[in-house]
């Protein structure tokens, strides 16, 4: 957002948002009544001092259907800083009915990091009418930004940035920003570069302001600054912000000159969106975003299914072997469900803790064997503790000691195998260069399944004409 | 982190990470084998160029009984903001060692809101004697900042920030700033308050270095501020940075009155933490850190078996009703854990999405019912593909169509259910003011595993002779 928005925008309609910060259901039936009853203005009234954010919430929680009145109603306030708010989804959508030379309208007024992201997205042939409407500067850096990979640095970085020779003082920092309008108005450092212009310092803005005139930059710049690589992944970008409390960065390519900048606010999201995903990969749920597309959410999730279906039929093979000992004891059918779900459990919640240590690289190759140990003597409890509990409430239930313990022995043995499997499968996947979020739980369920039968039934088998007589 | 220590810092050894930013295991084995050979001064050389952040995290990777010995070997490496980066567990064990006067010198050293971080876990009593320790105006600080609720902003806050009154000019604020050594030196922003301490305007320092001496800060501020109440929670505090693109905020008691401040850098690991935490709450796996003693673990994880263990007895319950069924189609035993289990893995998917939806404050009052229409056509279209699959594939192992008819129905009927279940059980929590992510699971595994089996093994009794005979 330029600072002149932010200073002539209104005071938010802070009322009309519940204490979550979420547009009230209220204010939004409102808004679509007025829109419905052909009350252009009344809804732009009610639209108009909301905060972009809260425009772009709105934009999302409009059925599609009525998104296109609401839209040609509050028209001039769907702005740049309110598309780059916007769920990818929803914004797709609106971007396919404006014209290239709106888009391309919109998209100048932005940083090229937001512009990217509006443009990114669309349709190759519609992308090439929109850059060529864009003016030769503007085209030109969202091109470069295009050049690079999706999620990477490069798109991600803003080149509006403010670079400053070693050589020069404070005093002369401070002319220089006061004297060219052109200049980028939000920063929170100023990078310091050598005449290749390689940067070579850091300097907090508020190091800036509490430094003499006479001072140089070079005193009062960081040295130690924190580089990102143009072709770094986003994933990484945010894990290194995070790690270093970073405000901005300076983005360099290849040989190291400085190309970019990436700012936090640009980070925050991509932080909490890699930290959320773990939660729908494991559970198969691909974007996970309830603004996809039906059809797309049905194909994503489908196919894990149809894995996790072939995967079940390990169990259902080895209870279909064990069914001269089911006809014998028809409680195994009832309790071989409940080893099996119990260790499931168990392995989901040792996959979980993991996964999430992988993720924020507290796992390393240093305490591997360390966390293995750990998640197996936890495993050991829980173990002791649940086989306790269901052996005796089994002995009672069917007045059979004999069930009673194969059934506490079956419990033990798969949830000890239930947290092994849930942190050697996704070490194991992660070691081999795959997503351990992705794949883990297809291989853990199936373990946990397999082995809960096997255990029961075969246990049961074993035992033979005491249990079964 | 101070001006003067990234002044002085060497350059990170970056050599010692790898490809993610983590310590390569070579150079922990290193550090920790010099330790162990009692030659302090190699390990002290080796950690000093590292960045706090990965001396923090050497302490974690190191195993728990070597952690006194490396601590004594580099003890003064391991300053406050070493101590601020560390995980909390870690931390703890550590601080623990130390006398009131040490860890009162370091918490003397930081930001108010780092010092009450480390202070805040200590015994009661191990904390009244560092606060002893401290000198009247930190103590009286970090007091005020323990009467705050746990995980409130008021704990999150710093109380170092710049207030300027309306009336000064951007000349006035640098002589102010470069005139006072005692004041804060990062800071990203200053407020601007009114007589009775009220904020009433914010002002990026990007706008004051551009701006010419003789502006006044009112002409220069930006009146619409975010403001964040002392007493809300931090996860709140969380949304709010990210939803508004903060990169600072004002803190607020309840008469209005500034009262610090919360900064980005100190938001961002709230914001991974709150994300990442869904997938912990959701298997019932607690705090979920690798670095918790393994009996708080045990004690977090059985708790959630057992009640899972009592929930399976339902399905157990409606397996053994059936058990006349069973006793003339053993396949049925095989066959009842492939639909329990798909459809909990179908319910799985679509409570992901749903409890991700809440918690990014995407699924309001206003797309409820629009949600529950998706997850429900998303359901049908599995439920008919998987079914079909299921079907065909039945009918040819066991040779028998009727078997297949029965498995494929059940399975449509089951993946329904747990589509539908997915994103009523986490709405309803939500709406009943529970966590969805804590107990969905709970209701939603409960739901699908009977209705699995209730529907394979109902539907078997009813089709009857023409399946049993």
């Amino acid at each position: 957002m330029s600072e002149t928005e932010l200073l002539d925008a209104t005071p938010p309609a802070e009322s009309q948002l519940d204490e979550d910060d979420r547009l009230k259901p209220e204010f939004v039936d409102a808004v679509l009544e007025a829109v419905e009853a052909g009350d252009a203005e009344a809804a732009h009234l009610k639209v108009a001092p909301l905060h972009p954010a809260d425009i772009a919430d709105l934009v999302e929680l409009t059925p599609a259907e009525q998104r296109p009145a609401l839209v040609a109603a509050i028209g001039d306030l769907i702005d740049g800083d309110v598309l780059a708010e916007m769920n990818d989804w929803v914004r797709e959508t609106l971007v396919d009915a404006l014209t290239a030379t709106q888009v391309a309208d919109i998209a100048s007024e932005l940083d090229t990091d937001d512009a990217v992201a509006i443009i990114e997205d669309m349709e190759p042939e519609d992308q090439r009418e929109v850059l060529r409407a864009l003016d030769p500067d503007d085209r030109a850096a969202i091109e470069e930004a295009l050049s690079y990979p999706e999620e990477s640095a490069g798109r991600l970085m803003q080149r509006e940035l403010i670079a400053v020779p070693e050589h020069w003082t404070v005093g002369g920092v401070l002319d220089y920003l006061r004297g060219h309008e052109e200049l980028a108005t939000d920063f929170w450092e100023i990078f310091v570069v050598d005449p290749a212009h390689k940067p070579v310092g850091t300097c907090a803005l508020s190091w800036v302001l509490r430094s003499p005139r006479s001072v140089s930059v070079s005193d009062v710049m960081a040295r130690e600054q924190t580089l990102i690589p143009v072709d770094m992944d986003q994933e990484e970008v945010a894990l290194r912000f995070q790690k270093y409390a970073l405000i901005s960065a300076a983005v360099v390519d290849g040989s190291g000159r400085l190309v970019g900048m990436i700012t936090v606010d640009d980070v925050v999201h991509i932080i909490s969106q890699e930290a959320g995903e773990d939660i729908l990969r494991l559970s198969g749920a691909g974007e996970g975003d309830i603004n996809e597309p039906v059809l797309d959410s049905y194909k994503g999730r489908v196919r894990w299914l149809i894995t996790n279906l072939v995967t079940a039929l390990s169990a259902a093979t080895i209870i279909s072997l064990f069914g001269g000992t089911i006809e014998k004891l028809v409680a195994l059918a009832a309790l071989g469900p409940l080893v099996s779900g119990v260790g499931g459990n168990a392995g989901t919640q040792t996959m979980a803790v993991t996964v999430r240590a992988l993720a924020t690289n507290q796992l390393t190759q240093s305490n591997t064997l360390r966390a293995i140990r750990r998640e197996l003597q936890v495993a050991v409890l829980n173990g002791l503790s649940v086989a306790t509990l269901v052996g005796i409430g089994v002995a009672l239930w069917f007045g059979h000691v004999a069930l009673g313990g194969v059934i506490a022995v079956a419990m033990l043995v798969n949830i000890v195998i239930a947290g092994l499997a849930g942190v050697v499968v996704p070490l194991t996947l992660e070691r081999f260069g795959a997503d351990p979020a992705v794949s883990s739980s297809v291989f853990v369920t199936m373990t946990t399944d397999s082995m809960g039968f096997l255990a029961v039934l075969g246990l049961a088998t074993l035992v033979g004409p005491a249990l079964l007589a």
